[in-house]
């Protein structure tokens, strides 16, 4: 039998293939918009056309000390220029781009350093006393390049700084895709509450992809000024790095993160759309008289990670806000759920709004499945919004692998699956909403408690700033719930008030039994640290 | 040397890796918006769950019959619900998808059932006459299954009518995406004005790509009220009827595409968004007051084709439509070029913005290239809006090739960029504009004409409805412009006065020599047949 006519003669050539690669994406917002400002930092402004020149100059300093396919390019630095300029050019050497997150002591950089086995590092002098200790700990011997703003100071550590290093290269130097677009663009490591962290490997396919999907997902318009409040660090600031030059917006950079200077930014640059954890919304929420700067256009906002308690989303809207809610992780290169809102939405209450919303969603347009399901068996869980199953994942938009790790690669993919280890539900109208992560669930008496649904109670109650809430060990149900809370300024409420609001707003069996207030203990990504609080719940003295 | 920790133990797997296909989008769209209508075809409404079910039927029912992967299903339709169905139904079964066009004769059915090797043909009663005696013609002996639209008539042919087949496929059939994204999904003839038609193969990629494409460049909001004006048979409708599911939007089906329908249209069903060639923007901007009827809502309209006159994209932004200009070819699967507006342009005239948007622009979001260049070196001509050159594309929303055609094939891919066959310039900005086909090209005392500008100045004149130039053999200057114009209702202008005002608006040696009235010859696909103008400009008497 003969091949199929379709099948003949009809191969891949230069004309139709070009392996996806998001580093397509900037030398054709140059082309379009050369003067258009790509990048705001202070009073520095760089136009489309510069920032083009500049990652060529930054590919083209790496490819002259000998850096390419698969040498790795560490980045240490604040939402900077140089870190914008970092997912172009580094990856444009053929190398692969490994942000590192700052706020991590010097041992997990070290760790890093060397697992990623570093060939360059990139370092903002803000972080010199970390990075000093961690080179100093590393065995990896990187060229060491200091990014220099005279304003912040901290140490030089290196030979030589950014600005002179791309200096050396060539505007002009070949723009160069990748020649397979399932070669690795970056490495991300996960925070590693437990053990060494993992190194989660990005493609260029799933970059490209998650990009586009960013756009088409919030819908982002053209031209939008975007705000980085979300660390570049993280997920590759959920690959809006590219996502921007695809619309041809305008970065605008934050090195300090915070209410006033947000706001600031909001009102300076009309900024038209941010990314932020739950924790920047509670900080916009909650800022003080003299932290807001007043501002009168629409302000679009995607939140993701820790799930936002639904009484923060309804106070952003009513601030102005309109809020987006995705959910991914690190493995899914940032979001790759949205809460698609639907307009028979329109109708219902805030409250009810926000409820729904808090509600992670469905996979993003360019992912390929989303599913609650068992995790052994991986049937699909009922879509009853009760039973509770294991996130799954698939598709183009989940990770290349864990570096080094073809034993946790494996486990991850098991079944053609991405395992994600959060527990959730699957609701009647095919939305899924996270219950908890597979290792905070509690149990008592039997039955499971979500973490996030009392959290999200205790939310509701006007003095509360932060909730966060864990299994203590528990001699009658095993284990009973216990929450650490913070409260906002000026304000005051008793354990047992708490706990009678709690019993108020939920079935009495999810009730925290215990309450105690002070700080939460945070990731370097701002998460609540809650194995810390499990072991803190562990010491605290018996129940009366 | 040990290989790159970066391509060890991070391979491709069921839970990274899917092909990309447009088949994606449905079950998605399905999944998230089961509720919302996906299809209005007269008093008919489907949604998009029922569309899902009809279009998995669809591919159940040809699975049934044997029918898969490499087999070609034809189908002649006009733009009805069934035809949206086969874009899906039909590759999801395996099968290749063959739109023919519904203008063209019997013979070059049947040569396009023949080439195609159709195993199945879906046709539509309306075109019973043109079909029957295509099959009389061809060798292939498809199934034929008639699509039965009482009210429009017309013989049947087939054994069995659409509703029947898919009646007897299962609605739960599995939906399956291609093994491999390099597949075809489609197989669209051109209009061979010369010779016989090419068959041009488009794969999943390609399709899934510019479908995400369509939506970026527009872009297209989520939900748009979408009227199919643009015929699906041409370049499977530019890929819309697969972004439409990207964004959960509404197809309304038009049968007959005239100014009267087009209006009611959009007043009884809100459009918001529709496609055509300028002939359609030409009957738009030219209707009737008794055709038209008024509507107080935006409606954005993207343009291809013939390069539109600038008279009439100023006349459409006018009349309150909102135009995007695209351009592509069959080979690019409709659009891979986009006129991308600037806002520095929003403060010139209206006759300066209708100048610099008639260009055809720059390459699509997600297309790699677009260049001009000389044909045969492939050296790009200078960016000056003057040297002339031949229009290359390049990148994935490029053609899979010519079917059983390797020669044409190779030609069209050589040194790496598909050949448009267009002439063009690129402008100092970047964006290039089509100057002529290449067949079609004046060469006047050693001097090239683009007939597009000299057509351009004829639309300026109040009384010309449609101009057409093209070159007419002269003993003096080799050849000589040669106008055909028709002319609006109750207008009139003589040639003398038609040549004189060209004279006040162009070069003299542009200017028409000669001036020809009477009903324009039309392809099937709407455009100018200048190759039987240029047999009558070659007919004329001598000039005096």
């Amino acid at each position: 039998m003969s091949a199929s006519p379709y099948e003949t003669d009809l191969d891949r050539c230069a004309a139709n293939y070009v392996p996806l690669s998001p580093l397509s994406f900037l030398p054709r917002a140059a082309a379009v918009y050369p003067d258009r400002i790509a990048v705001v930092h202070g009073a520095m402004r760089i136009t489309y056309r510069e920032l083009f020149a500049r990652c060529r100059r930054l590919a083209s300093a790496l490819a002259a000390r000998g850096i390419g396919l698969g040498d790795t390019v560490s980045v240490m630095a604040a939402n900077i220029p140089a870190m914008i300029e970092a997912h172009y050019g580094v990856p444009a050497s053929g190398a692969v781009l490994n942000t590192l997150n700052v706020r991590l002591d010097a041992a997990a950089i070290a760790f890093a350093l060397d697992h990623a086995e570093a060939k360059v590092l990139l370092t903002d002098r803000a972080f010199s006393a970390t990075v000093k200790a961690a080179l100093g700990q590393a065995k990896a011997r990187p060229l060491v390049i200091d990014i220099d703003e005279p304003e912040v100071g901290g140490e030089f550590l290196g030979t030589t700084d950014y600005e002179r290093f791309i200096a050396g290269g060539d505007p002009d130097h070949p723009w160069t895709l990748p020649d397979d677009e399932w070669r690795a663009i970056s490495l991300n490591y996960t925070s590693g509450t437990t053990g060494n962290p993992k190194g989660v490997v990005y493609h260029h396919r799933g970059a490209y992809l998650n990009a586009v999907a960013n756009v088409l997902s919030w819908p982002l318009p053209p031209h939008p000024i975007y705000l980085w409040t979300l660390p570049m660090f993280h997920c590759n600031g959920w690959c809006f790095p590219w996502s921007l030059s695809l619309v041809a917006g305008t970065h605008v950079c934050l090195r300090r993160v915070e209410a006033r200077t947000i706001f600031r930014a909001i009102a300076d640059h009309r900024i038209t759309h941010f990314c932020g954890a739950p924790i920047v919304l509670g900080a916009i929420v909650n800022a003080r008289p003299e932290e807001r700067v007043p501002f009168d256009h629409q302000v679009s906002v995607m939140t993701a990670a820790a799930p936002p308690p639904p009484s923060v989303l309804k106070a952003m809207e009513q601030q102005g806000f309109r809020v987006t809610h995705v959910y991914g992780l690190t493995e899914t290169y940032g979001p790759d759920a949205v809460c698609a809102w639907k307009s028979a939405w329109d109708g219902e209450s805030a409250d009810e709004q926000a409820r729904l919303k808090a509600r992670q969603g469905v996979a993003y347009p360019l992912q390929e499945g989303l599913m609650v399901a068992d995790p052994h068996t991986l049937q699909p869980v009922p879509p009853d919004g009760q039973t509770l199953g294991e996130v799954f994942h698939r598709g183009n938009v989940v990770m290349k692998g864990y570096l080094k790790n073809p034993q946790a690669t494996t486990e991850a993919f098991a079944g053609g699956w991405f395992h994600s280890g959060d527990l959730g539900v699957m609701h009647t109208d095919g939305y899924i909403e996270l219950k908890d992560r597979a290792k905070d669930i509690i149990i008592s008496g039997g039955e499971n408690i979500s973490t996030i649904e009392v959290e999200s109670v205790l939310y509701r109650h006007p003095a509360v700033l932060e909730a966060a809430v864990v299994a203590r060990p528990d001699e009658t149900w095993g284990e009973s719930p216990c929450a650490f809370v913070t409260l906002k300024d000026g304000a005051s409420v008793t354990a047992s008030e708490l706990i009678v609001f709690c019993r108020d707003n939920m079935a009495h069996f999810k009730t925290p039994k215990t309450v105690v207030f002070g700080p939460l203990p945070k990731t370097s990504t701002g998460k609540v640290q809650k194995f810390v609080l499990r072991d803190q719940a562990r010491e605290l003295p018996r129940h009366d």
